[in-house]
């Protein structure tokens, strides 16, 4: 590509709006636009980046024997009513009525559509298993679309499903997806860690999500860095402690905590470390009728140590609290407590709730809580000889560094990552609620065991960009740079030679089959290295006047902190060989 | 490929809603799959197929200097209001309202979209000309969606648009993508013709459509066998006869033709050549007040020869029609011609109008037309001697089959053909609206002179078949076929040999970067040549024991009547010779 053919637009300021660094260059790049809030066109420099990430997951999914195929944008609502999604899923499924006033939905996912396909499709055992997969255009009607591609409404994504004749062929398929995930990963060389991840009502481990690498991630990825163990804050087992509970050395005593709410406000006032606290969550469930009206409820007290986080995902497995539960309102606090917030603890309390104490705390003495009494707490609090042990003991916390790892294989550390693929094992969640069943070995009708595996391709860019980039501008991986090689001529209008030299190389490059870009813009040698080092092109060939008379030219990767000379006969294989694709 | 890791679903029946054999014949060969009314999943058959669309499209554009973007498929509507095509589209323009009851389209094309890229991008005179291109889903609710992918909603569309300094070079841009549209439709591999087509109020004849010929096609395609002329039927010029008015040589006789309401029964009844006779038609013009409120109408009487058709183009391009035209109501009829419609004339009408008779009618002598008497017509009508000369003479009419070619070179013929592709100029009609303009040479703001270009990337596989199939199935070009070869081994489970010889033919077209397909299914011979021809793969290899015993196959081509045998050794030489890929 010579850049003349080209659309090259970059701008020196980011978006007001743009928060993120991704966002950022992206925007200053001119790969994507903005069009209304999370719409984006993806430009000209942009759009390359997609369709290379794109292939290098067509190819992947290929080889792994998935099938491609393309489900439609607009789907009529009739499917997603059998799932009851229509109604369930909140305002980010984008609903629509056609000019017959028919509803109809843009495709968010389409675990519906591709079971639809399967139940007329795959009639019998024989035909399985069979995986099918799509590269398309989705939309989720995001509150508060952000962060670019990172967080748009309108985005690509590559999303397979397969379908399976028993859990144990699911779980194959599962695996056999989760291995190309690593191949297509590591193939856009970026560093990134699979994860296990909840996998909800269905359980097992067979949920693992694929994050890239980036402290500016949303999430918090939990890894052992002695060994292969790595899983997402909501999965990570906090275990429960080795040691005894320590015997009681202190005396239990009111402690006068005038305006101090927190635990850290406590620990701060009495001079003690934040560990010795105990923080008191009040939760509720509630039992309902046929006619959905609450007959019941219950109120819990959820006892986490001062300097830990509750861990949602983890509570709502408690046995009585995985039916569903709520934070307890004020009048049940005061019901149960006669206490407002701040100063709540297991002692003293005016009616019965179930105590839950997190793994932690049950093992703990002489620790500190609420008096259920406005502007007090109690030290020296212990099991037993001041209250009855807890109704269940859980791992309900989030883990922290340092935490031992659950393989025992060391202490866990704690990083920031962008998820940018997930593979799940679905089991028959929908092939059961579609009632989508195959002819099976015996004879009989059998629910398909489904699997599905997404890729965020649009977000992908983004996510390599929070990886990789400096002050100058993007550093792309060369898998899934726009170019992976620019030959910068300079005053290639005023010499002949430096024309005839950059054509030269520009067309050895193309016959190997190198993705290789010719500016020939004739911009001054200072904007143009700015603009290569803000689209962050890996590879960088200056040809100079000067250069040329001593027989040489200049390389530089976009990493190195200065250009290396190169003779001019050698430049071709000097290049090919630092060449990661 | 191998056929047991694809997905593989033929029909013996098609669909009772397919109403064309393209519709009926990509559903049995398991291509498409309906989901709703002109919403279909492109199954991996027939995605295969739409790629190798792609494929092609993109090569072409790339080469001719069009670059690649992409643009949401969900477009804020506040760009389709500032060219007020939000309010004038009708329901096939799909609207929509966000969680935050904000409107959006889905777009059924992206002039607004890409005229704003361009008014902020091409801020100079020095960047034109561009050419920026997608290759999108488009959503258009047809009232009344058929014919499977040829009228559905959601499609695939290639839409390309031209942005130039002036119109000089916007022809030149036009005239570009006319040459790369050539090749396109070259490499696909079908009978097509490039027509011109109505340009509209922009005038000129840069509007061209590419029809596919098919007997089948919805429109008619006018050209000439003896040169290059080709138009559609709206465009095709109707010219002027050479020779003169012949003299009256019959007397003005009024003739009753009780019940004979049109020219064809009253030509039957009289005896005459339906060539004499002159129908009526009623039109009429409104002016409107600035409050939309219709202050006065004109009434008009075209004059068409009885074996003529109207066509509403060319009457839209006639002095004082060109405002908008409607037909009469009942009452502006009789109120002008005492009559009802049937007998209407331009004789001894009761109130004047304005008479339009076509360049044929203008030099007609003796003629027949209705007397606006119930039951009458009159004979030997003459201009000038019986009525005045018609106030206009205008080609309102259209063409027929040997009727002169307007390049002078012959007469011209008639086909049917499948509009699969449009270049356009559009000139400012776009850029005005959004005031998109750049800075031009001379310092000055300039609108952008834009052409728009498009091809259906869906509809043309539809298009495909219904130019080329027999009634075993699709016989598709190998540039766009599913699969270019097939081979089919008989009894591969039972025979090492076929096994062998299967898998080594197929390893010698794979490395060639053949796409070929090994049919592994083990199906009975019958069935899987009945798929493949319905599929409608070029070219098939058969492989049998019976033939290996003899060190021959067989190689069949889609349209060849039957197998031919080849040595072993010869195979692949045999096929690549007939490749046209």
């Amino acid at each position: 590509m010579k850049a003349s053919q080209f659309l090259i637009s970059t701008l020196k300021e980011a978006p007001a709006d743009a928060e993120v660094v991704s966002h950022q260059l992206m925007t200053r790049a001119g790969m994507i636009k903005k069009l209304g809030a999370g719409i984006y066109n993806y430009m000209p420099m942009g759009l390359r980046v997609i369709r290379k990430v794109e292939a290098i997951v067509r190819e992947e999914m290929n080889r792994a024997g998935a099938v491609e195929c393309a489900m439609p944008v607009v789907q009529p609502a009739e499917l997603w009513q059998e799932t009851g999604r229509f109604e369930k899923m909140g305002p980010e499924l984008l609903r629509i009525q056609d000019r017959h006033a028919r509803d109809f939905v843009i495709q968010p996912t389409s675990e519906e559509v591709v079971t639809d396909i399967a139940r007329q499709e795959f009639r019998s055992y024989k035909q399985l298993p069979k995986n099918l997969y799509q590269i398309q255009t989705k939309f989720r009607d995001e509150r508060r679309p952000r962060f670019g591609l990172m967080r748009g409404r309108e985005f690509i994504m590559k999303d397979a499903y397969s379908f399976d004749r028993d859990p144990e062929a699911a779980k194959a398929s599962y695996q056999v997806m989760a291995a190309a995930y690593r191949r297509i990963f590591d193939r856009f060389g970026l560093r990134y860690r699979a994860v296990a991840a909840d996998s909800g009502a269905i359980g097992g481990d067979l949920s693992e999500e694929f994050q890239v690498i980036a402290a500016t991630g949303e999430d918090a990825i939990v890894y052992c860095p002695n060994s292969e163990y790595a899983a997402n804050m909501e999965k990570a087992e906090a275990l429960a402690p080795t040691h005894a509970r320590p015997a009681a050395t202190q005396p239990q005593t009111l402690t006068p905590t005038p305006g101090k709410a927190t635990c850290g406000e406590v620990a701060e006032l009495l001079g003690v470390d934040l560990s010795t606290t105990v923080k008191s969550l009040v939760l509720a469930t509630d039992e309902v009728n046929d006619q959905g009206e609450i007959v019941k409820s219950q109120v819990w007290l959820l006892l986490l140590r001062g300097d830990h986080d509750m861990n949602e995902i983890k509570v709502g497995k408690v046995p009585g609290l995985d039916v569903g539960f709520r934070f307890a309102t004020l009048s049940e606090i005061e019901e149960h407590f006669g206490c407002k917030p701040g100063y709540l603890g297991p002692l003293n309390m005016k009616k019965p709730v179930r105590i839950v104490a997190d793994r932690e705390v049950a093992l703990m003495a002489d620790w500190i809580c609420g008096a259920n009494q406005i502007d007090h707490h109690i030290t020296g609090v212990n099991w037993g000889r001041d209250l009855p042990e807890p109704d269940l003991v859980a791992d309900i916390r989030n883990v922290v560094a340092g935490d031992k790892s659950p393989d025992g294989k060391g202490e866990l550390a704690i990083e920031r990552g962008i998820e940018i693929g997930h593979v799940f094992y679905l089991g028959t969640k929908y092939s059961k609620a579609m009632n989508a069943t195959f002819l099976a070995e015996d004879g009989k009708p059998a629910f398909f065991e489904m699997g599905c595996y997404g890729i965020g391709v649009t977000r992908l860019p983004a996510a390599a960009i929070e990886q990789n980039h400096d002050e100058r501008g993007i550093i792309w991986p060369d898998a899934i740079a726009p170019f992976t090689v620019v030959i910068c001529p300079i005053g290639m209008d005023r010499s002949e030679e430096v024309k005839a030299a950059a054509e030269k190389l520009y067309a050895e490059f193309l016959a190997a089959g190198v993705d290789v870009l010719l500016d020939d813009r004739g911009e001054r040698p200072g904007a143009m290295f700015a603009d290569w080092e803000l689209i962050g092109v890996p590879h960088r060939v200056v040809i100079s006047d000067r250069g040329l008379k001593e027989g040489q030219l200049e390389y530089q990767g976009r990493r190195d902190t200065a250009a290396t000379k190169v003779a001019v006969g050698d430049v071709f294989a000097h290049v090919k060989e630092r060449l990661k694709v």
